[in-house]
């Protein structure tokens, strides 16, 4: 019997577990192995605060250790279902049960496919969703970069490091990056940009050998010859096994208020999971933080009553 | 003609400054010389996630020097007050002005004082409100510390490093410090606890000699003899030259929604001026973040419209 659950070990779960450790709650945080945090598969963090030009990989090691160092435990396990069992929550991982008094859940959001065909035949094997993981086996290769916003310009720069060249395709005929990503993009010899085109179709025999793409102004289709394509199209959050217990959103956030707690009692919402304005590591992090403190006050609201 | 000023540099203005210099928005920070961060005055911060152990000195430098990285402009001046001109914002630092479409208020707040006898005239020469400041002079020496929150606990810790006797005065039999906090401060041998009572009086002739203490339970009064004073009793926001600008709570914190906007349109808030239920550099931090992209938004609206 726990006090609280942490499920999820991206920034926000390994900040609650940090702050919950250290408030001597008894604590288990649950790690989903094939689910990777955003923040581990960045290639180059240079805004979060106080750590300059790290890798995600990087910081959330930092985090883990200094988390394990106040007592955070934890297992790898993939959550199934949490339900309500009188006071307390339990929390199903595969065949095992774990209770607690309260559940932070920290599941993140996962990458968003184009669903096109081609995309599952090639998926690790030329379709990436991930340039850290994946860059290095480009090099000196042509890629396609799917995407305009924030993450997928920062990537497609990080990738110029390998590939030699780099075609970012989007949707629409300007980028929604910032503009100092976009400036660094526009400047940078190894990419080109093909405006106002969608991906159709991804193709090839045994190894990937390239993209069909569609003008969306003149519906005309043509192929980009690629050795591999990097989907950065947006995040689904990973909050599939929570419709039945949580308020979410009709994209699957699930909604808090501002103290992190969810519409059921005992349950709190941290980082890209929940519904929000801003999805950076940092914002994460504070909500972590947040979000253990109200458990803890819950906790304490439980034991006097 | 500034986008926006963002008017504090502890963690909330810092992080809103990178974010703010980042997104390339003409931006101005003015640091206020005589008002501290709390965080600067923080001796040793062990759950800022990522970097452990640092001081808080060390994290603000930085925090300042990755935001000066990206451009963040700043200057030293004291806001009088702000003032909306038209569309935009005045900003009044001393007999200057400075104009901006938004500004951030990430003022912080300052230790409360106790407001007895001898408190103000053994201010720096033996009463101090921050640790990492003034603690080193009290080497081998006895002092008395007044507080029961987690700031007071941890600054006592730390005073043991130098003062060979710490007394810590606390007005109820219990501590409001985190579990952990309270372990360590209970087996330090150097610390000693006086339960439910009040200092009434710091005295001394020419250099502090003591405190006067009155016991809340049997109304008995006694005295410490002691060298230094340290107060760590709440805070108070530093939101004064607000008042008249922007909503906020009896304790004159300002009243935000979760995207950090104000009551006025344009201003926003972040970090501890704010009103919200925990105050860590963390959480700071993330509103920072998450001010200064509402910031961009507004900016786009209005440039739109």
């Amino acid at each position: 019997m726990y006090d609280v659950i942490i499920i999820g070990a991206g920034p926000a779960g390994l900040v609650a577990g940090l702050y919950a450790a250290r408030c001597k709650l008894k604590n288990l945080l649950i790690e989903n192995q094939t689910l990777f945090s955003q923040a581990i598969t960045t290639s180059y963090i240079e805004n979060y605060p106080g750590l300059e030009g790290s890798s995600g990989f990087e910081l959330i090691e930092k985090m883990r250790k200094q988390a394990g160092s106040f007592g955070l435990e934890s297992i790898l396990g993939n959550v199934k279902s949490i339900e309500k069992k009188r006071e307390k929550w339990l929390v199903q991982v595969e065949d095992r049960g774990y209770e607690s008094l309260a559940v932070i859940v920290a599941v993140g959001a996962s990458p968003k496919k184009l669903g096109i065909p081609g995309e599952s035949k090639f998926c690790g094997k030329g379709v990436s969703y991930c340039a850290t993981c994946d860059g290095p086996f480009f090099r000196d290769k042509e890629i396609v970069v799917v995407g305009g916003g924030d993450t997928a310009i920062k990537e497609a720069i990080f990738l110029t490091k390998f590939a030699s060249k780099v075609s970012i395709v989007h949707r629409r005929d300007k980028l929604r990056a910032t503009k100092l990503l976009q400036e660094r993009a526009f400047s940078n010899e190894r990419i080109e940009f093909i405006w106002d085109c969608q991906l159709t179709e991804i193709f090839g025999k045994n190894a990937l050998e390239g993209v069909r793409i569609k003008d969306l102004k003149t519906q005309q289709e043509s192929e980009i010859l690629s050795s591999g394509v990097f989907i950065f199209v947006g995040l689904t959050p990973n909050t599939d096994f929570l419709k039945a217990v949580l308020k979410l959103d009709e994209a699957g956030y699930i909604i808090t208020d501002e103290e992190m707690r969810t519409s059921a009692e005992g349950i709190f919402a941290a980082g890209d999971c929940r519904k929000k304005s801003l999805r950076q590591i940092i914002t994460a992090a504070g909500d972590g933080a947040i979000a253990s403190n109200s458990t803890q006050r819950y906790i304490e609201g439980l034991t006097k009553g």
